[in-house]
């Protein structure tokens, strides 16, 4: 396993390896969002060094034809990490178009990269198919994974967290790090996956939480805003009196309680079946619970917007430490190619 | 017509434009490529400004499995423009991969290129059937007139000097520009085809000259060794004896006579199908006048082989040069696209 060691408050840090992930500037992160992938990335922090992104390039793939509200969205998102507790202390948080390196490694590994095993990428005609809306039907989008490639191994990270529907780009990632080493020597590490185990997360409407669907409740949502979304989440529609016995395996309330209010969940279930509590005392139960729980995240959200200049002032740090990290690699890079003329 | 100013030996020269060329470092030039280019590039660079840049990047599209020649390669690329007569302080000189905009743009042109545009490039399918030997049906070779629509369009060249096999590269940039400036608001001229007019020399078997047949005379050809090719020359078959007639168009010997001889051109038809000039004294007055034509070129290559570390220094200067311009075009081109966030 690799292991790096960072000197960090004058205590020596053991780290497990380096983590790369990132997300794309796509608008504010809901809890589907955080329970993917963010609540994971804080505890990652602590154990490895980790890489975090904003993919701006990546959001090019499906949504270059409107790049109207890209900028507010990487503002956005770096927020949402902060407020989530990403510590820029603890780990390196960047802009992906600013560190021209993933460019350049992208454009090397298009050279070794066979067509099929993009065109047969089980995302790739999925995707195709759910957005016959968008005009994707570019190279870029199809070499999407290869560019991802390059985000990863650029940092030669050893670790990768996904869900598991990621688990095939990761797989072609490993694939283009081993034609790499074969063509040119041993360069890149093989990153592992460290999957994800989300809580899942219904939208306020029942179906999966979703920004197309409507239905999400974003981490940026203040208490008014969660009360009055949980208020109207859709319960059991076979309980029309409050005396009617429920049936807490069908009701969005119930999942939410599952996740914020492990502690009451038996007493609930049970008055619930029972008819002896009422829909909107469950849920005001429910929202009391949410809004304690996402209190810290609120708390410095309200910090970081009282001086916003910090989220360019993180974003710099971090392209720093990215840049140099992807720089060095890419010497090796080119060294191993034989393409470094001067 | 694009115009630009430049300040030169304190004198104002009104240049036509913006011209890019670029060629693959894949070894010594040979006479069918500088009469297919490299002599036309001379001419144009009092008229325009010109970047003539060594396409690196481009020679791993198919010669990425081997890449131990490619650093001599660019070396000895650049001392064959320079002994042809390009002129460092007239033109800009510069290596593709050291400017890591072309990868930038390149990138970022694959957002909004549509697959199909580059399925149906009509050289892609012939290359395909050509190189069947080589394993390039990958990403990066599909891709490569989206990267040299990349390295032409960050120069904003207005003209682009090209054969007619490369037309339909040329129409594929124009329609990237014309894509781009529809996307987002205009940034990129629609480059114009400078067609270059070629004197065809076919190598020294009579066949089309190419390295893979060995049948070249290279440009760094030292007056010996082009005494010896011309002597092993392919002449009329049918021509026995000295005194048979011969037939000066079968004659690999007479092709190069309209090149390089063009004064004596009638005295030597005549002679030749009246049987009154034998094909080794034939052969020995094309030598003569071929050494004397590349007389000044070989005496640039030997002031260059005497300080073989100016090479680098061109390149060094010609980088900074280019990649001031290509910057300030990624400038426009992220303004535009709106990705600009810091």
């Amino acid at each position: 396993m690799l292991k790096c060691y960072l000197q960090r408050e004058s205590e020596l840090v053991v780290k497990k390896g380096t983590i790369l992930s990132g997300m794309r500037p796509t608008g504010a992160l809901h809890l589907g969002n955080y329970f993917g992938a963010l609540e994971n990335w804080v505890k990652l922090q602590d154990d490895y060094e980790c890489f975090f992104f904003v993919a701006d390039w990546h959001a090019l793939t499906t949504g270059y034809e409107d790049t109207l509200e890209i900028k507010s969205n990487i503002n956005e998102l770096v927020i949402d990490w902060i407020s989530a507790g990403l510590d820029p202390e603890k780990c390196t948080i960047f802009l992906q178009s600013k560190i021209k390196e993933h460019a350049e490694l992208h454009l090397l590994f298009s050279m070794i990269t066979p067509l099929s095993w993009l065109l047969r990428c089980p995302t790739y005609k999925d995707q195709l198919n759910q957005l016959k809306d968008k005009n994707i039907t570019t190279y870029g989008f199809l070499g999407y994974p290869n560019l991802q490639a390059a985000d990863i191994l650029i940092y030669k990270a050893g670790f990768v967290p996904v869900g598991e529907d990621q688990l095939p780009h990761l797989e072609l990632t490993r694939e283009i790090a081993r034609r790499f080493n074969f063509l040119f020597g041993e360069v890149f590490p093989e990153p592992q996956a460290i999957l994800t185990k989300a809580k899942v997360l219904p939208g306020t409407d029942g179906r999966k939480m979703s920004k197309s669907y409507g239905n999400t409740i974003a981490l940026s949502d203040d208490p008014d805003t969660i009360r009055k979304k949980v208020s109207t989440m859709v319960t059991d529609p076979a309980r029309i009196r409050k005396d009617d016995p429920g049936h807490p395996e069908v009701c969005t309330v119930f999942s939410f309680h599952k996740v914020f209010n492990e502690a009451e969940l038996p007493e609930i279930e049970e008055s619930c079946r029972g008819g002896k509590i009422g829909c909107v005392q469950c849920k005001r139960n429910l929202a009391d619970k949410m809004v304690k729980y996402f209190e810290p995240i609120h708390e410095r959200r309200q910090k970081i917007l009282e001086k916003p200049e910090m989220i360019k002032e993180v974003l710099h740090e971090g392209n720093k430490k990215a840049e140099e990290k992807a720089k060095k690699t890419m010497e090796e890079v080119r060294s191993a190619m034989k393409i470094d003329f001067m």
